[in-house]
């Protein structure tokens, strides 16, 4: 039996699993510097700023969920935004990713948020044929940026200006 | 004299003006359905879910940025979204958006972000060289997806398991 459940504070260690492994999948796997202290801090600090959903079938944790709200100005209203979603390969195929989204959906609804986003590689076919599956657009006319590492610092500095 | 700041209650309408400037010089108007109040709940109600910054060139607001806290799980910390930057036509030209992103780069700074992101349209070269500029750099890779309307609500409700 599959059961989703908002994740515990016992559950980060497999979390942090999970997170290693969907990188991995994602050829993204020396990018993870991310440690239990961190997950612990971000899920279960005094102010956290993200929540999980994990997925047991037969008690075994086999995918998870990680998501925050984010706002919407356009709309006024807030929104969420899955940051991570895996399914173990073992348990592929059996529906458990799409349950994981059903439940951040009905997350959704109960929050009042105008929408929920996420992003997927763009090699990863397979992923972006089953969100278009349940109705998701890629939002084509966007370019994503992001300012990180010298840069940033660059900018917050004394010279920035 | 240029002076940036966190806006307060009282900016509230001149922030959702500026909202509706963005938007029509997006083309994208016939989006914004934000009223004063979802506004006023997102940045100052029990829990805020954004922040903005209000650039004022003597005493007169000439633009904003709005912006909330996200969360990587790869490298474990937390992140910045940038939701709107604005900056008013007669303004431009004097630098006020690196203003702006360079209060914003040393608010990630001081809370350990790890990064900045954000989005622009693809059509809006002048916009995409001034962020390379900076030292951004798109997430070629990436594709954003989203789900809102009908498609949300179907996979929510009791028929969309």
């Amino acid at each position: 039996m599959l059961a989703i459940q908002p994740a515990c504070e016992a559950d980060v260690p497999q979390i942090l699993r999970f997170i290693r492994e969907l990188a991995r999948y994602e050829r993204l796997e020396h990018e993870v510097i991310a440690t239990e202290a961190d997950l612990r801090a971000a899920l279960f600090g005094e102010r956290p700023s993200a929540q999980a959903l994990l997925a047991r079938l037969e008690g075994v944790p086999v995918g998870f969920a990680l998501y925050f709200q984010n706002f919407s100005t356009f709309t006024g209203r807030p929104g969420l935004y899955l940051e991570d979603l895996y399914v173990t390969p073992q348990a592929r195929g059996r529906g458990i990713g799409r349950q994981l989204l059903r439940h951040l959906a009905r997350v959704a609804i109960e929050r009042r948020c105008a929408r929920v986003d996420w992003a997927a590689l763009a090699w990863n076919t397979s992923a972006i044929a089953f969100y278009r599956g349940l109705g998701a657009q890629p939002l084509e006319d966007w370019r994503v940026f992001r300012l990180t590492g010298a840069p940033l610092e660059q900018l917050a500095g004394p010279d920035g200006g």
